[in-house]
């Protein structure tokens, strides 16, 4: 009851004259949410979705054929779990393709490298490019070189990420394939090479997208696996230079139009009040987009229908975004803010799961002061789950980012990373990496926040960006 | 004392006139061999070894280019080591070539696979076949079917490998392998297809040879990757009939005349009797053939050349044989047969490393019962290594198994192969795999019983089979 007492402190202490304020949930919210928890533990809905979505549609990378047939299969399946509405959002960008690719070491000794071009890279020149490697150890390296040590030549950056639970390295591995190309680029390179971003050892690139500014310089840009990364870095730990063969055939290709996919259990009594959840559609692929982020769907289409099945609707409607096209900067997700920011207001609490199908270890919000107990009362339910209380202030919210900017409030629910990055834009991302046990500890941590927002007295703040806080009346 | 004990006791029982022809250990090769084992847990040279190989020269599937490559680069090293004496002796098969391979699910959900195509298949015409799939949970399923079953479908087998030290659950998963293709060409069948042989869940399919006698019908066949075929089973368990399509660009093409490498480190009182030690130097071609069998050249290479460095050549002969395409059914070990066993009686005792690179903890020996003593001795200086004495007369040899069947005495030196069918014949199969400590126990394991072995008054038996046993006299 700490941050409670604390935000009851702080009102005080503002002289505010608004204690009514103060977000509760009520006793028979607790004890249905309590309930869920437990039929979430066994319901097979989620994994049914994740298994469903990948074994008969498969990888969605944004722009492709696969993009319109997981879009259809998710309304369908929407629909099939007894939403009340299910629509779509249109959402547009540029088309990247990926067409073949090859890399390979030929001197000083010819050996094949597993290889995977960066979303948003062009291709090379047909037949590829042949050049030597340079090596830096990170994208810092990369930054601080002069381009006479790199013109004419294939970067490389070195960087190996190493697995932890919170996955707090993939931010240092991935400064390089999102920046070391446009870096490489003007610095005259041939061509860019990433150590995977990724904490396994398998052969098994890791893509992923690199970025470019509209009237910068682009450059071929690929990733090659660790074990293909620990080969060359004995090659160029020898006397001789390296040479590699670089053959890209990918790009933009066009322009595309695609869509969120939204299902919706409208709420009955405060129908246009909405708890956001969900998670993006769009995959990478080279694997099935099982944990990124089929199961992110999957945990808050379960979530919502347990929610569904309850006597009675929820209070306030409760809404499943399968945003399109994350994965090139959350596309998705500012087309949505784009369309709904207006009305943040509205939106009470919204949380995205994107980090796998490993179990939730943390909750942290963004929510005003006035709304910590209820937070409080959620952790009540969500402690035998294993879910510790985080800070507040501290979300980011994945593709309801953009929500959260224009004021939405949010959770971060922390799932636990420790094996996400080992197969996270690889072949491997398939449905046997998921534990149908841990998926579940997911739908239920989902579904008893989202029931308990929907069923609060008070807000959890959304509307503080949009409103003047009440103490500063 | 045991086995000793016994020896002695069964000697006595015949009437055995021979008891001064128990094999026996001088204390001062019992003090050299403890030396030996300390200086090789810290020795590089057999890393050295496995990662110069992997680096330099990579994959060696045999008749291949890389096969030269690799013959070459393993007698120079062999050279480098100062070893006494370094050549080569002829093997020849038939080549087998792999140039493409592709496999696809196309209905009821069109899903790309990750495939191998299996050493010995032929090809399937261009283009590729396309047919419903018959889906058999192991090999012995296969063999009870009626033709009308299979005829004109691929045939695919079901059986899941599990990991386990001592591996016995590759054979059952690679009886469908060598087998099935042959049977499922006998009930009409178009193309075979079978879960890999390995005990991991990663997208890189396992290899391996299969067999066609040489008047029976042949059959493309594959193996897809363990997460691939999860895949196809889900789709097998719905209600519609699931259809690939498979594309192998591959076959025998011609003779090849390749070679077994031999390196020796020259006995100073009895050089012409033999210890024989070793590994094979061809490898599947999707990895680099670190684990297979990479490890196994590198550990013998590494305890010969530890051996080498003593102030005095051992007394009888140490022989580091790296042999010719094992993967096809062990030709280079039965061409050092043909070439060898007539003085089978001068090869006192072999054993081959063909287990990847993990912890020795067995010895079984395949020795005559007065040497049974002279084995407790060598376990005297190996059991702080954490090997343990298997029985007497189960050692199969491996490449050194048909001079076994003409006499050699044997060992078996069992690793633990706990994490051996993750990697195995897949791409996988690369340097990270092995960790230095353990590869050097190996090492220890090994340099210890050769040198005992040279050093050993009287033999293990070899001559068992070409002379009377003494109590038969």
């Amino acid at each position: 009851m700490k941050p409670l007492l604390a935000a009851i402190t702080a009102c005080l202490t503002l002289s505010c004259a608004h204690a009514a304020e103060l977000t509760r949930i009520p006793a028979d919210a607790i004890a249905t949410a309590t309930a869920l928890r437990e039929r979430a533990l066994t319901d097979p809905t989620a994994y049914d979705f994740v298994a469903g979505l990948t074994t008969e549609v498969g990888q969605r990378l944004a722009g492709s054929a696969n993009d319109q047939r997981g879009r259809d299969w998710v309304a369908a399946r929407f629909k099939a779990l007894g939403f009340d509405k299910v629509w779509t959002e249109p959402v547009s960008y540029p088309r990247w393709v990926r067409r073949a690719e090859h890399a390979a070491i030929v001197a000083p000794f010819a050996q094949p490298l597993a290889v995977s071009a960066l979303g948003n890279s062009p291709g090379t020149p047909k037949g590829g490019v042949r050049g030597e490697v340079v090596m830096f150890k990170d994208f810092k390296a990369l930054q601080q070189a002069d381009a006479a040590s790199v013109k004419g030549k294939i970067v490389y950056i070195a960087y190996r990420m190493h697995a932890e639970r919170d996955g707090h390295d993939y931010g240092p591995a991935t400064a390089g394939r999102s920046g070391g190309p446009a870096v490489a680029a003007k610095l005259g390179a041939l061509a860019f090479v990433l150590r995977s971003a990724g904490s396994d050892s398998d052969r098994l690139p890791h893509t992923g997208v690199t970025a470019f500014a509209p009237k910068e310089a682009q450059l071929p840009a690929a990733a090659i696996s660790n074990p293909d990364a620990d080969l060359l870095e004995r090659m160029l730990g020898g006397a001789k230079s390296v040479t590699l063969h670089l053959d890209l055939d990918c790009g933009i290709d066009g322009h595309y139009s695609g869509a969120n996919v939204i299902g919706q259990v409208t709420g009955s009594e405060r129908p246009e009040e909405i708890v956001d959840i969900g998670g993006h559609l769009d995959s990478w692929d080279p694997g099935t987009g099982a944990i990124d982020d089929g199961a992110g769907v999957a945990i808050a289409a379960g979530a919502a229908h347990l929610i569904s099945t309850l006597p009675q609707r929820p209070k306030r409607s409760i809404r499943v975004v399968a945003f399109a096209n994350e994965e090139a900067g959350m596309i998705g997700g500012k087309a949505y803010a784009a369309a709904h920011s207006a009305e943040v207001g509205k939106h009470v609490l919204g949380a995205e799961s994107d980090f796998g199908a490993g179990r939730i270890w943390k909750l942290a919000s963004k929510v005003k002061p006035e709304a910590l107990g209820a937070i409080d009362q959620m952790m009540q339910v969500l402690g035998s789950l294993g879910v510790q209380r985080g800070p507040n202030g501290a979300a980011h919210g994945g593709d309801f980012g953009s929500m959260g900017e224009a004021g939405m409030a949010l959770l971060d629910l922390t799932q636990d990373g420790t094996h996400y990055f080992d197969w996270h834009h690889t072949a491997n991302d398939t449905l046997d990496k998921i534990d149908p046990k841990d998926l579940n500890q997911n739908v239920a941590v989902y579904a008893v926040f989202a029931y308990l927002a929907a069923q609060a007295d008070g807000d959890f703040g959304s509307a503080a960006a949009a409103a003047p806080a009440p103490s500063t009346h």
